[in-house]
């Protein structure tokens, strides 16, 4: 059995269990404290561009969306964000647990758009029962899209536009941001994300660490208190310096991204199977998910060889599928898949 | 200046006065445990058919539905609603501060169907994610719905069905249940409406009461300590016999129907001038809230004399605004109103 | 039977039902936006000389505390209060449910001093593991106590102080407010206490009205979007007149104050009904709540004739139990309850 | 440095760190539902006794703490706890963030008896006012407590019995469970503690995994749909599989036991060492902290050297400090502990 159903299939890349072998036996303060952490958090920085920047480890991404967005809005305040949206759709209601309603607009490929959420914060506050309504408090993308997409540089920056016009903080979802800033279609840095945004993070679980998101307040004001929050929403790791040894790791001679590359060209591998076969595709994506559409015999025989995620039905015959792809992905993986693609009817 | 904006302009039907002065001294244990409470539960299971049903009494909408919706659901849960739902759009999120999703589906005039709820509940379950995502937990319809219009019998028996079969309780709204009642498009009555639900509130404060809404649970397990729920919520009146008196006098010789039928029949007048001048309707109420669509320019001149509600943008020139009548509508308002109504172009 | 079980066995003062009964067929905005509102806050404004700040009106007092509270607080911080604070005691959790921790100090008599205070932020802060525990956000404190008593001008003044070299809001929560003022041991107008704290209350229910608290934020930033919190907490009511109608006759021509003047001056002559007979008291309340301390034997046959509540067991043998008076104790009650009331033996 | 400020100072335990590595290559689903989290569940059910139960991973302690009592308790009820227990004091108000209020009873040495126990659970129901005040829904206890103490088999068996008589969980805090196990003074067996409460977890982080906490649900009643609460609070971990293969390894040839055994002997040095000089002890602790009462100088003096905490202040002069041992505390270190430690004046 293959399996491409998720970014998350093994274990970690080698380089951070032989760090983790390495500093077994030290002895260090926990919670984050340990100069690992420290290194860790100065690798960031430094990669972004931001030295006054504020950086902290959570352990997964639906915790660290809970606890950065419980941390910026006040009790009547909810978030903006895609319909499609991890946080409106994949977290089991942890937004709506810590009180605050996430406020969806219709997503093109996983997108929204500078206008829309102009629309979005205008319209609640031009409206004459306004105080009756959710008030926008701040606004949620992710990069790349739950879709594989991205936002364009001019698209990010218009919507940071709105926003600081506004006052309403901009927070980027980065569970696989790596996968956006390696692939072909990028037009952002590191550095050009931490000056759009005022809080935004860098995901580790789906790029090669075992578990790890390092959250970047660039405003530090939003960042305030924030252990607290951490440790309130169960995020504060005893032995945080698993946290620092695995990102100190992935900002060591450049892992991180090269990881991220290595995914993004067998994703494009994938991408050029089905195109080629003739298939058409949910969203074009050019990140490390993929999603062909299928007719439904195809996929229940896949299913036998190969592992991977049913997205959603297309038609009564056809359904939108997603390959993932990471750091292990093999060579073979994708041959015996395109040795498994018959070309379509 | 005749004001429609909303159904309670006025401070209370005179009976209810009456009794509140002829019962002001009467020395009365709080917290609605006083025998004015409880005669008026009385009246009301009579008035249900349902001698085995839990009655309490809340002071307003917003803490009815956020008391009755944390009472029923688990954390995990949200609650399936018409997108238009007054606890999705005009709460101030009062269900998520609870910590609850409100799950919201496209509606038509204010409605759902049967077979968006059971689509709505068997995606989720058939999901293989479905532990991801929030778990439908309770269903919440209005009656009237926010629109002004009504469920067919057959209607409201598909979606109990739906709602039994899948083991989810159905709460009802029934903030403006009299008029609803009272429409002679109406098909239920209120011991229909009772057996059909597991949960539902009459409404006062929008039908002469000076406030006050009086939930019935038919299902009396979903009730079990909901007075503990009351008063977390800050819904337990100390002079809770206030409700008592209201419900008592509104459930005496048929003043809740009385009233409410004054107000349908001065809404029927004003849907006349209107549709007798030309103009068409945002939506086809039957109901005592009438929602016109008129140029913008007389919009802006009938303020000048009628107070009323905009309701929504139609396109550039025209809006759909909102006119409400109630116990207090008087013919000469309504005269005046289709005096000042021009001829649409 | 003659009830003294609480100050809001009846109705409400004459006063408040006539402006009621006389300003029923007017028309008003709703949701507290009407002249009656604004009237009563630029009465009670006046009366607390701080003409900037803000007066909003709310229902009842665990709803008052509850969104006074959880606007100021952020999630991970939590409330200072005496451990027989109504918040920690009497609210079902309310504090708690909107998500902080009620955190309560031994108290004397109801009180609590401005050491205890210190010493609980500074105790936190100094604290190597104070990310781990619930940071003091706010304080609150009641005047009268829950216990009846009432914290002198020089108490009030170093809690203050402690407050504001802190940073650490001060709540004052007055559901009982006019009984301390016109205590003969009061050492504080109105206008004191509106400048030592950053937030109070000022309680209608328990003061002759239907219901409502009035709330006056004179540290306006705290108030910021108050009125989102409101309607989020439920207690926007539809009809909010109704509570500017209240406050309003209840400041004019010193009414608010004439009524709690007649519960004073009837509570104490029930304490000297005990006092002389020979009784003990549980705390020495010089406002509208006693204490007194009684056998058994005389709990169980006094509650034959009277009403009243039993506060706490004191041993085997003796109950504290509570005699509340209010604008409506009748010379004729207290003369009853003298003539039931035996020397002790 | 020799540091015995936690037992959380080092990585894990090499049999851990060899089976992450084993494994690595290896592609599972995640979330939990991958074969060794299935393996490590036989494992831990085969050693509680309870084939029947559910068992389920998450990472830390406060996270397990929060998830499994918000999934028992109803809004308005609260769980009953030592005042010095984790929960009430460590947890950044994880609990109250949740909703519910902590119900701290004054506790001897961390525990708590089945008399307090019941008398919170009677006193409230006898109590008049029941309604207004948070219902006691759950019995929290710790095993060992925060004071390294342990109760008792006939302590546990009558604090079980209460709770069953009043139909109210009782959930055990096994954070150090293995410590208690292995304590010379334990009477209980893990299949004891299976069958006495309701819901236990057994720590890994404080007991040499990386990190990691097993939920038991003996009453699987009280785990329906724990998996959508473990998703709502950030609990689940992408790759679950982390959380297998360390239990499994814990779990297999005795080595959860063995690993606490070192920890308990190392102890048991350092309680004689201090013990033999004369020095006073705040707790009686028969496990892996031991609390020694030390004058202030020698605190400072010993600080340059060793790493311990200061647990709380005893008097002016005196502090009691926290030494706490782990399977990687070496004979070394204790050697240069009692080194160190001069003969009490």
């Amino acid at each position: 059995m293959r399996r491409f159903d998720s970014d998350y299939l093994e274990g970690c890349l080698p380089e951070i269990l032989e760090a983790l072998s390495r500093s077994n036996l030290e002895q260090t303060p926990g919670y984050g404290e340990d100069p690992h952490c420290g290194n860790a958090r100065r690798l960031i920085k430094e990669a972004c561009g931001t030295p006054d920047a504020e950086v902290h480890f959570l352990v997964g991404g639906t915790q660290t969306n809970a606890t950065v967005i419980s941390s910026i809005l006040r009790p009547w305040q909810g978030v903006v964000c895609a319909d499609t949206g991890h946080i409106n759709v994949h977290e089991t209601g942890a937004i709506e647990h810590s009180g605050h309603k996430v406020m969806a607009l219709p997503s093109r490929e996983g997108k929204i758009s500078a206008e829309q959420v102009k629309a979005a914060i205008e319209g609640h506050f031009n409206d004459a029962n306004h105080e009756h309504m959710v008030q926008p408090g701040m606004v949620y993308i992710s990069y790349p899209t739950e879709a594989g997409t991205l936002y364009g540089k001019s698209e990010l920056r218009a919507i940071s536009e709105v926003c600081r016009k506004a006052g309403v903080p901009l927070f980027l979802d980065g569970a696989r941001l790596g996968y956006g800033l390696m692939s072909p279609s990028n037009e952002l840095t590191l550095k050009d994300i931490a000056s759009l945004v005022d809080v935004f993070y860098i995901g580790g679980t789906k790029q090669g660490a075992l578990f790890g998101e390092a959250v970047v307040f660039t405003d530090t004001r939003l960042g305030k208190d924030f252990r607290y929050n951490i440790k309130q929403n169960g995020g504060m790791l005893a032995k945080g310096r698993l946290l620092g040894i695995q990102f100190e790791t992935l900002f060591t001679d450049g892992l991180y991204l090269r990881a991220a590359g290595h995914a993004i060209r067998q994703a494009a591998k994938i991408r050029e199977i089905f195109a080629g076969k003739g298939y058409r595709f949910l969203s074009d994506s050019p990140t490390n998910q993929q999603f062909p559409i299928l007719p439904n015999g195809l996929v229940a025989s896949l299913h036998a060889e190969f592992g991977f995620e049913d997205w959603c039905a297309i038609d009564g015959d056809h359904t939108a599928v997603r390959f993932c792809t990471s750091w292990a992905t093999t060579d073979e993986a994708i041959k015996e898949l395109a040795a498994a693609i018959p070309q379509r009817a």
